[in-house]
């Protein structure tokens, strides 16, 4: 991958247009100790995006490095064109961006538990007792009618599932290099938030003084009577892909956390989607007013992480049924992959590479003339690359970018 | 790729010879959006380059990076084993290089254009009315008559094609962190040399008091009466492949411009050669004198840019024809390669890979036992890599490479 700044130059607009269809977790594995079971992607009926696989160059992409296995965060980041190992997301950042929330350069969000602590202040329940949503949301509301700032910042409450919850801090001077209160064990006090850099100094002391408050305003709500908090971060300061790339972007995502990722990165968001009719609707809708569309599939994940063989298979199965939709609109290029594996035998991400379909209309070398599935990836003409090089290579085939050197 | 305090330590000098042939932009493409017809190199009657390939290793190099279309100055450097995008090679020193002219360590290059400017200054026409090459000529005798120095730096003009020209500065402290005086448009002024490095000052100051007076001396030459400086640049600051690698090496190529690059890593470069019949007899001359021979054919480039797919088919087929000559002369190492792809379709230098052959008389794992064309080299055994990195190949292969750590 070559740098920021060499990017920046070597990038150029032009009217062509990228679609990068995210099948989250979609790469699968054939077998384990015991049986040989042929991955979804390879077994589901899908004679629609075999059709363009056909005219596409496969290959396989690496999310973070050879054997990590990413997270949404980091593994996003890559397919975007950013090196995840480089630019790290905050677990207060994600779970903010999880619940749809827009953080600003210079905020902090913390993601947080309520929890129950003993009149020592000793933590007896760092969940305090898995409470309810609804629960959560009425705490919340009680919070924000109690705390509005610690001195100049402003901080805000929101709720999440069960015991979580996001915390936002606005204001001046917040520097995140500071570590969680949360002890992660029972039996302990809540850790004050310290820092050895003199930056981070005041964020540590706000986050003091606020947990000191919530406890205070919440004595009599036992047992949810503390927060514990965790990923005290800053958004990371990375470049749009409009300054990095020159491309105008946008999000066509159902589920908040990727559409807060893809905010992350600067591209616009289009909210209230549910279905898949609904995401290739706006599809269409947007086809003039940007070049590069980012499509992410969820459910493809879902059942990875629940172990469903068969509900994975029904993902590809029903998305290929609209994918005519989608080639009729005559991108210049569609890119199918996945963001990582979600291998369903393993119940969660895994270090596995992703299949890529690259499919565009000028410039290939080759066309495979190979189904897309793992198998045939691993033999694609791309070969074997690191996922944050696949927008070097879609920005190369739609012509975005100039002549490096003379 | 080694550091190359690592390479200087792991190089070791042995009589074993390495022969790299350079088919400029050879690689090619398949397809475009309506049709696919297979790539010059896969439909070139080449048998005895078939012949040697049956018996090599194939694969495929990534010129500079994924996705990225390298000019021809990059894409040497990584074929000669230095890191493209660590050593910059400027426009004037590209440029000089093109007509020749040998440029040293601090000395400064510049891309001139001769313009026309109004009473005021304005610049009314980039080229001049793109001015012949004699007229060129004549008007660069003219000013070496009238300016040899700007203070203590000596002052050199060279004529290049139409409006083009090459000024050299050589003397002390002169370092190349300095904007171009050509604004780019027509309209304006000619703008000023600065820098905001105060080791840069003095070539600033020298090129203003250039421009000026060159200002002066072409007062009566209108329509020819300025000229705009670009490129401003010193050469990189390399080590010779001598130093790195320790290898005699020389150039064995037609074009000033190769040459030119070739002189720049520390080759010794034989002039005066037009022909490939030429240049194969400057390789069996040259046989026992050196260790490493870059053999540069051009033409293979020059059909790709004018988009001539059968020029590109016949040259290759030509070379094929004197290749015998040059199997005969027993290296202990051939590769055949391109510096980068120039697909007749595109008409121009593309992102895609090189095709590589590599043929070694010892220690190759596999013989792949196929022709050498981009399809083969996709499969072959060498996988795909970066070119940066082909240098250390040949060095392993020839046994000129000590073994790292114990």
């Amino acid at each position: 991958m070559i740098t920021e700044n060499i990017m920046k130059k070597l990038s150029i607009s032009n009217e062509k247009k990228i679609l990068l269809i995210v099948m989250d977790g979609v790469g699968d594995i054939e077998i384990d100790d015991v049986d040989t079971i042929s991955t979804p992607l390879a077994v589901a009926n899908k004679p629609n995006i075999d059709k363009l696989s056909r005219k596409s160059a496969l290959g396989e992409g690496i999310p973070v490095d050879i054997g990590i296995t990413p997270g949404s965060g980091p593994a996003h980041l890559s397919l975007f064109g950013y090196d995840p190992l480089k630019y790290d997301i905050g677990r207060g950042v994600l779970e903010a961006a999880g619940i749809g929330l827009k953080i600003k350069k210079g905020n902090i969000a913390i993601r947080g538990n309520f929890a129950t602590i003993d009149d020592n202040g000793i933590i007896v329940d760092r969940r305090a007792g898995r409470i309810s949503t609804e629960k959560n949301k009425e705490l919340i509301d009680y919070l924000r009618g109690k705390i509005k700032n610690i001195e100049d910042i402003n901080v805000e409450f929101y709720a999440g599932k069960e015991h979580r919850c996001v915390i936002l801090l606005r204001g001046e001077g917040l520097y995140d290099n500071v570590n969680d209160t949360d002890p992660q064990k029972e039996g302990e006090k809540i850790l004050r938030a310290k820092t050895n850099d003199s930056k981070s100094a005041k964020t540590a002391e706000i986050c003091n003084k606020l947990s000191d408050e919530i406890i205070s305003v919440l004595k009599s709500f036992h047992p949810t009577n503390a927060l514990l908090m965790r990923g005290i971060s800053n958004p990371p300061d990375l470049p749009s892909m409009n300054e990095l790339f020159n491309l105008k972007s946008v999000c066509i995502a159902t589920y908040p956390m990727y559409k807060g990722l893809a905010q992350i990165v600067g591209m616009d968001v289009i909210n209230d989607l549910f279905t898949i009719t609904e995401q290739i609707e706006m599809l269409k809708e947007n086809y003039d007013k940007y070049d590069f569309f980012y499509f992410h599939i969820k459910k493809t994940d879902s059942y990875g992480e629940d172990g469903n063989y068969g509900g994975k298979i029904q993902v590809i199965e029903e998305f290929d049924k609209y994918f005519m939709e989608i080639t009729d609109m005559n991108f210049d290029l569609i890119v199918i992959t996945g963001d990582h594996s979600t291998p369903w035998r393993m119940k969660g991400h895994s270090f596995h590479t992703t299949p890529i379909m690259f499919y565009s209309k000028y410039f290939l070398r080759f066309r495979d003339n190979l189904e897309f599935n793992e198998n045939s990836c691993q033999k694609g003409s791309i070969g074997t690359i690191y996922s944050k090089d696949l927008m070097q290579l879609m920005l190369a085939h739609t012509l975005k970018l100039l002549k490096y050197g003379a």
